[in-house]
């Protein structure tokens, strides 16, 4: 176990698509201490060369599928263009970074998502012991540099698979819990888990399982933040030291958004 | 100087178009003993993704200005979709790979080329000093990998630029002369020089740079061939240990195209 605490802080389109809030929160980043991961979605480019292209992409339930042209994009823009102008920002700020795919020295291996009930496509889930944890602890440790991943993994039968920032950030965090004291980060554009959704003073400063299904009870808590929310409890209940939700802009305020069944 | 030796082999577009021809090259080289680097161009995906966007691209004599639209389109085919199939790839075949960009780990650095006589836009020249030979290095025999290399390099200072993979696979050879018996293969869809370029036969085995110069006198080696074997000459002259054209389907076969100044 490393007496060096890891960050794996995951960012949202949000801060991506806004380069002041992205500059910023790279130079927040690089003056965190201790050693870091960075996890990165896709920001609405994805999107607006899907729509350029006129790929019909098919949804389930607000869920994007992905057919072989939506991997394509996805992997153009999450692994190249996003991936490798992140890369180049923190190289100019000082801080040796490393842009990854999950298929980059196998860093992190999914399965593809079984097409029954649904058939999402191109989508990849967690597996045991899919996170190379050695070569991350070594690139952390003895190469002191930022790893960056995009949200690319692969299958390790040469197909690559459209997974989850939020999904990684937890599996990486889950993983290296091993070996470091994890501090995870979900970054986005609110100022943590909201009571109420139009106002970012109902901010929660904690939140506790229990308070968690009373609020899903009450219907105060609803929608896109229910998967987020389970993500970071399992990962808590699975041994990762601290886990936070909050936004982009508040990272070096350790006590801003809301604190994880503290 | 260490006592195996490293192949760095270029492929170029036709091989990556064709999945038939790219999975066969993809098995010669993992097969192929001693450390590997492989640097990898565009293909037709570029272009046609270009298109599709409607961007406009100026030309120069024959070379594409690298404008910002082109710059995002060429990151996320090349660093994008081709490095990372690559990669997931050479993973299937039970070969531990990585892909890079030159921002990656800082592992090639390049200066934007100077905008007079011809701004060429967001192009990136080798600079002296811009291979991270030692991270490189370990890479290769600490970490047994194989580095992945697309054509786009940063400047250090957050941007990214369009290179040359003939040259990013030039550079690489000439700043790991130090280090290893570097042994330069530039793949492309003909056997290797040809006396005529209509016949695959008029293969020459060899070329001496008095010869070369010979044969661009009397016209028979012309265009596209000049800058590519002017490279080759050059990283010979350099101190790489051998340098050869050849076809990709002749990769395993030590004899075959055209060795450069044997």
């Amino acid at each position: 176990m490393s007496d060096t605490p890891l960050h794996i802080i995951k960012i949202g389109g949000q801060v991506i698509d806004d380069p002041e809030t992205c500059s910023a929160f790279l130079e927040a980043l690089v003056a965190l201490p201790g050693h870091k991961i960075l996890v990165h979605g896709g920001g609405k480019m994805a999107s607006r060369l899907t729509q350029q292209l006129h790929i019909q992409s098919q949804m389930h339930q607000g869920r994007r599928i992905t057919d072989t042209p939506t991997l394509q994009v996805v992997t153009m823009v999450y692994a190249g263009w996003i991936n490798k102008n992140l890369v180049a920002q923190l190289h100019a700020l000082g801080c040796p970074a490393i842009g990854l795919s999950g298929a980059d020295a196998n860093a992190l291996q999914t399965q593809k998502r079984p097409p029954t009930p649904i058939d999402f496509g191109w989508v990849g889930d967690p597996i045991p012991e899919g996170v190379n944890t050695d070569w991350i602890t070594d690139l952390l440790i003895q190469q002191k540099m930022l790893p960056v991943f995009c949200a690319i993994t692969h299958d390790g039968q040469g197909q690559l698979l459209n997974t989850n920032a939020d999904t990684i950030a937890a599996t990486l965090a889950t993983a290296l819990a091993q070996r470091f004291a994890v501090r995870l980060t979900f970054c986005f554009e609110k100022s943590g888990v909201l009571l109420d959704p139009e106002d970012d003073n109902s901010c929660l400063p904690r939140l506790t399982q229990a308070r968690y299904r009373e609020l899903i009870a009450e219907g105060r808590i609803a929608g896109g933040m229910i998967p987020k929310l389970d993500n970071a409890f399992a990962t808590r209940a699975a041994g990762v030291a601290a886990v936070r939700i909050c936004s982009a802009t508040d990272l070096q305020n350790p006590n801003a958004g809301t604190a994880i069944n503290p």
